[in-house]
């Protein structure tokens, strides 16, 4: 098989200031193009490193995928580094010359300096990929039967890259193996449960069927990966397998693609014409985002009210004052208020609510931080959840959001929905 | 210098399913205790790549740490390797047996199944980090003078064990480095303008103090970092040069901290004890979230109005049905009138607003997507810009986001705060 290493230089990806997005971006549009991925690897902006590395990783990759480091400032000293390797010298191309140009003069409108026109030197040992998206080029090198390409880490300049050259590269020069996924996801089952729940299902799989287990957030992600050197029969049997799969897990399935919990609900209320809005006041908007982050969302989300503070929680949701002051902010009475508030002021079929104490500070012993209340409804029925985290505050607000997105996924789910009931499948 | 390399395991890495956030973590947390990690590496749950990585970084490296590959899982096969290359035989420890029964009975308070049971099993070859938080334990190895750290992928679990154990026997065990960075934020200025505009002060830092450029969201980090042997006169020079940089970059300088936006943005707000709402369209409760991400943000944030839908922001905004016919939702009237409908309705000293078109879809030719219009204001004064991006959803929601966070900020260093003025600094 193809292998890749992909490697992303960068002294803040070593210090951790930065968190690398890209290899992952890059890892699964190789893997759909049927090239494997061997390693991923981070080093710092050192000559030694990048020079070590591309020996090491040419040893066993056959492609070496880089990111980074062709920034115009001094830090960035991946160009020089790549000349010495390949025993080359700068020199302008012309190209990406007139496109740094282009960029400042019809785009940014400011004056070109020099250290944005150094951005179109390349080593003249490499055939450039011209950036269509931002200043430096990438660099494509051959040495000893092995592809080299750098990109800029800029992470639309690098997926433009790769998208429109480096995998149609890619895939015209090497053979690329058949690699298929099926992925399902499962909420409100551990990880070992599951795993002791379908483990004779596991031990059946053929050899070239490789089982995954991806939890995060409450939820467990399970993938089916199968390659061959032919797509033959393999998709088929795939497919029976993730059936079989599908059929085991039913209790917990929350979709059977691989997508997000969010993305299952909004083909959901796409498909029953139906809206939805959101009363938060722990998760300050997350729910929101979460459901606003899908395209098309508009179809079907009307808006939110983030409220934050009790007064918000009394003008704009209608919650009774008295409710408020006998049970708290933090209580079933109140995210049922929060729902019929939701519902009434925004007109949408269904609502959501959540309010809790996200931490670090805030909470008392009969209401410790974590404790967290959720409520899903239409205009007829509400019902709600006690929850209780021991996380920090992102994870605390991520792990509400989920949770109440699910609840509201299933409690749609139980509403008939006319003569369509009937098509909905799952 | 000491030198760690950091090593992630499992397939889910390399096909770019899951993104990798603990490795930053541990790189921070690492190099704040005076530890340089050389390189951080990414590889599958393949017997043979766990082995060969072993191998080829314990050449180089004083320390391995790794993390994933350990749960209950018949894909998690770092144990059965770890047995192979420190040639060991799996033993049950008591503690950890005893900390997983604990974690089923006390906490989960479900069944124990035979596969939890296992994750009590080490290799008889290593040193026992107990799991405070989970049950699979850490585990730590040493083989030619070379230590090698073994523990779960799970964030919070991988977190506990590096501050409560690893970090401390770390120090203990090696002679660290002194390292120390002073970090601040710019906005409105690009990178290659902002090297340019510090070329002087960048070829005239010592040796030993090295100048990193970190962009990112509309903004530039810049970070001094030093290191020697001994702390000594570093700090002072290091405070020196620091000061020079700020005083060179005043006019983009968000923050002199290593702190984001919104946390500025918080910071500021406490102090002048004043108040903020949103009215958010396009950006769909982002900002609300980033604001509430900050613990202690109740204090200064009442709440939003996420207005997706044009009777949100008549209704919940007030803004007039005349005003949205004539102009239409994404113009520069609509998010002055959604700002004035938000402090007279959540009754803050200043509000922002947005409304644009995100993509993929929406667009026109007089508005296209990536035309977004935002407003920051008081009760006396609004002020507005309009934005144009190009990049994917996401980016562009969090490019406005950012864009209207510093726009509020600045607003805010522009209106009197009475007696306090004269004490507020930048």
């Amino acid at each position: 098989m193809t292998n890749i290493s992909i490697v992303t230089i960068g002294d803040e990806l070593l210090i951790g200031q930065v968190i690398d997005t890209n290899s992952a971006w890059m890892a699964q549009e190789l893997n759909k193009a049927g090239f494997w991925v061997r390693r991923r690897v981070a080093i710092g902006d050192g000559r030694d490193d990048i020079l070590n590395i591309l020996r090491e990783e040419s040893a066993d990759a056959d492609i070496i995928l880089m990111t980074g480091g062709l920034g115009p400032t001094a830090d960035d000293i991946t160009k020089a580094v790549l000349c010495e390797y390949f025993n080359s010298n700068l020199v302008v191309n012309e190209e990406a010359l007139e496109n740094v140009k282009n960029i400042f003069t019809k785009i940014l409108r400011r004056p070109i300096i020099e250290s944005n026109l150094k951005q179109a030197e390349v080593p003249a040992a490499c055939q450039v990929i011209q950036n269509k998206r931002g200043t430096a080029p990438g660099m494509l090198f051959e040495k000893n039967k092995k592809i080299y390409i750098s990109m800029p880490g800029v992470p639309h300049e690098m997926k433009g890259m790769m998208t429109d050259d480096v995998i149609p590269f890619l895939k015209n020069r090497f053979v690329s193996d058949y690699i298929s996924h099926r992925t399902l996801l499962t909420a409100g089952i551990g990880e070992s449960s599951l795993a002791d729940h379908i483990s004779k299902f596991e031990s059946g799989l053929p050899a070239h069927i490789k089982l995954a287990y991806l939890p995060g957030y409450g939820m467990v992600r399970l993938r089916l990966t199968a390659n061959a050197a032919q797509a033959d029969s393999l998709e088929r049997e795939l497919d029976l397998s993730f059936a079989n799969l599908k059929l085991l897990v039913k209790e917990w399935l929350v979709t059977d693609e691989d997508i997000t919990l969010q993305e299952a609900l909004g083909k959901l209320l796409t498909y029953r014409k139906q809206t939805i809005s959101t009363a938060e006041s722990c998760t300050g908007g997350y729910v929101a985002h979460l459901i606003t982050s899908i395209p098309g969302s508009s179809a079907y989300f009307h808006g939110s009210v983030i409220a934050y503070d009790n007064e918000m929680k009394k003008k704009m949701l209608s919650v009774d004052p008295a409710l408020l002051s006998a049970h708290g902010a933090v209580s079933e009475e109140t995210v049922k208020a929060m729902v019929i508030g939701a519902i009434r002021q925004m007109k949408t079929d269904f609502a959501v609510a959540t309010s809790g104490i996200m931490g670090p500070g805030g909470g008392s012993e009969e209401k410790p931080v974590g404790t967290v209340w959720i409520a899903v409804g239409d205009a007829h029925e509400i019902i709600t959840r006690k929850l209780w985290f021991r996380f920090d505050r992102q994870r605390n607000i991520e792990l509400t959001a989920i949770n109440v997105l699910n609840l509201l996924r299933i409690f749609i789910l139980s509403r008939p929905l006319q003569s369509r009931l009937k098509d909905l499948g799952n």
